[in-house]
């Protein structure tokens, strides 16, 4: 990640594509956020990036990666060299022979479909909020004490890669073995059924880019020049499954079958200007061990990310009602760094490679409205929630669509976003 | 797999390659297991079969697949399709025009590397042996209940893709976040620092074939027709990293460092000889769900392969000793037969694919001379073992440089095996 702001920052800075200098556009020329696209019709996945309500087809126009595979593996100089170009060619006072070559290969969004970035690698999911595993241990292990490795060590499971799926995909509620309590005084029975207790996270993705070298952990202060950028993550989990599974070897077939993601990776570089102290440890939290610490990591290792969490009924869509915000929280407020993870998970000398995902966690934070899951919202279903138009809410039922958006503020920077993280939940 | 027999399984058949009719090789003509190998001096990676001390360069030979994963991808017809021609150009009755149209593309396996057969997709490893589980529940938690999920769910848990690596490569002690008893009276202390208890674990590896739909589960009698083969794996594991951090995630970086796999994958088909009888389930276990149980499975769902773990250490590579025999075991003892574990991955939708590896977990049966890691024959390193030169072991040192070895057999059949899975363990 780049130390020092430079023009592609300029808060001030416009552009000739006139949707993206709209206040309330996730893709100002500030962000320039990369992904895969294919026109309609078209058979070829192509590199793209997102300005304004038009994804420009980056590899018609200038040269350098073709995909978004070819951009990941490329050093962070690289990346931002791309970027900078795409800012001055698209910038307002870019010359009309620019603009006139440039124009032909700006795709309306309506015109084309947008893929999954990138065939993902590796994929890991971090226990990244204390409040969140707080809220999770409360209502797993009532009165039991809280994991006592939490706050030295970033927990974290690896997930199935081969169902990371693209914002918009249909969710199937998924089927699996459940231990269900059974009517008073009688057993409890294990069946194998649709899941009755589906449930989303709200998280952040990171998208790694440059790989690190096999056997060499990442310091801390080196961990961002392998992260490329960052997308919106729903984490789906399957809340009876995973419970019945996940004593002694975390959790599996209750996350494993649908992790949805944004469509654009919000660089590294799009991010700075978003950097900002990590939260501080309170009193009685252990010290951390040095390759989790640096004085530079906590001063600004954490990123400011606005996540709202929307819900949208299928009555709620007959009826023509607005999505409904669950949950708004910042993922500023987490207790691991993506530094921190990074130069966790390649501690024992495991590379990272370009593609690899790693998932933040459930990006809960201290008050209930930030709460990022209908678990700790709804207390493992105890409590369901009331929506406006009446419904309540336990877990998610077939045909609710959950949408995170996110967005990145700061004074004295640009606005950026995301686009929509979307999912709607189809019957078993 | 194969329902029946054929010409390939013949025990009688013998190969024009000489070697390959020797009593004591792995890769008979009944084997044919396919593998990725480079010419030394050469770049490009290429799709060989094993026959006797030779590798042939499949594509250079006969029509269909150039690699591996376009092998693995082919529907099991066109697999068994490519055997039988292997098998046909390779017997001895093959025509002299043909064998001088083979030879020259018989490569001595001196001649060459091998590599990893094909890049993982997912990689999941399964707890599928009940006595591991009780042996490994009794150290972590003695005194406390069994694992009340075992019996009914195949346990798993994803593990790191990017370190499954191929037999030969040296395997680097880890370091890692481990809590560290005190002396007497002192408190424990949180270290990062290399791990002090190395252990390997003894499976068998599935290899994914044909992909299948998402959202689609794949049915127990369906199971074997997206398994492409099986190859020997040792999961190298940090007992003290993994202690600490696998409450409530699982195992993560105290796996994530190393996996090695044997480098030739043993073919469904050629495995078809030794498929026998699943263990029956005990009296008091608790019956199977209809989505794990199959009568064919309980006739002929587990597969008869002996695996030997061997040890040797530095100290006895200098005084010319062999590789000390820890265990011999055998897979057809395990408590959840690959079909079973293929239900179940995909039993919540989770699509496989080509290259995607599942591990068998650790192969114990009941006997002591049957336990497949240093935890358990060492009991957590508190009963260290001697070897024949005197020198203890409870859990590896550095130059230790463990092999797995694999055979089938049964009567009527001619054995067949895998090559080794070896790795020594360098210092951190």
């Amino acid at each position: 990640m780049q130390d020092v702001l430079d023009e592609t920052h300029d808060p001030t800075a416009r552009s000739w594509v006139d949707s993206a200098n709209d206040s309330a556009t996730d893709f100002p020329i500030q962000n320039l956020p990369f992904g895969t696209f294919r026109r309609r019709g078209h058979d070829e996945p192509r590199l793209g990036v997102a300005i304004g309500d038009r994804v420009l087809d980056v590899y018609a126009c200038i040269d350098g990666p073709r995909s978004v595979s070819e951009l990941l593996a490329a050093p962070a100089e690289a990346r931002a060299a791309v970027r900078l170009t795409l800012h001055r060619v698209l910038r307002q006072d870019a010359n009309e022979g620019m603009r006139q070559f440039i124009a032909p290969h700006l795709l309306d969004f309506g015109s084309v479909d947008l893929l999954m970035p990138t065939r993902i690698g590796d994929y890991a999911d971090v226990f990244g909020s204390i409040h969140h595993a707080r809220n999770a241990a409360a209502l797993m292990r009532p009165g039991a004490a809280f994991f006592p490795n939490y706050a030295h060590v970033p927990l974290a499971y690896h997930g199935r890669s081969s169902t990371i799926v693209e914002s918009g995909r249909d969710v199937r509620r998924p089927r699996g073995q459940q231990r269900r309590r059974g009517a008073e005084g009688s057993d409890a029975t294990v069946v194998y059924e649709p899941t009755r207790r589906l449930d989303y996270e709200a998280e952040l993705g990171l998208f790694i880019g440059p790989g690190t070298t096999p056997g060499e952990p990442v310091g801390i202060d080196d961990a961002w020049n392998h992260v490329a950028g960052v997308c919106l993550l729903n984490d789906w989990s399957a809340r009876d499954i995973q419970a019945w599974e996940s004593d002694p070897l975390g959790p599996f077939m209750g996350k494993s079958f649908a992790t949805t993601i944004s469509p654009w990776i919000v660089t590294a570089e799009a991010l700075a200007p978003f950097r900002v102290a990590a939260v501080e440890r309170e009193g009685d939290l252990p010290p951390l061990l040095r390759y989790l610490d640096s004085a530079d990591d906590r001063q600004r290792g954490a990123l400011q990310i606005e996540v709202d969490v929307l819900l949208a009924t299928a009555a709620m869509r007959r009826e023509g009602a607005a999505p409904h915000l669950l949950t708004r929280t910042n993922a500023a407020g987490q207790f691991w760094t993506p530094a921190q993870v990074v130069a966790h998970i390649t501690s024992n000398g495991s590379p990272l490679r370009p593609g690899d995902l790693i998932g933040s966690g459930t990006l809960s934070g201290v008050e209930r409205s930030s709460w990022s899951c209908l678990l700790e919202l709804t207390r493992g279903g105890r409590e369901p929630i009331t929506l406006p138009n009446g419904e309540q809410r336990g877990f998610l039922e077939d045909g609710d669509e959950v949408i995170l958006r996110g967005r990145c503020v700061a004074p004295g920077a640009r606005t950026i976003g995301f686009g929509d993280c979307r999912g709607r939940v189809v019957p078993a």
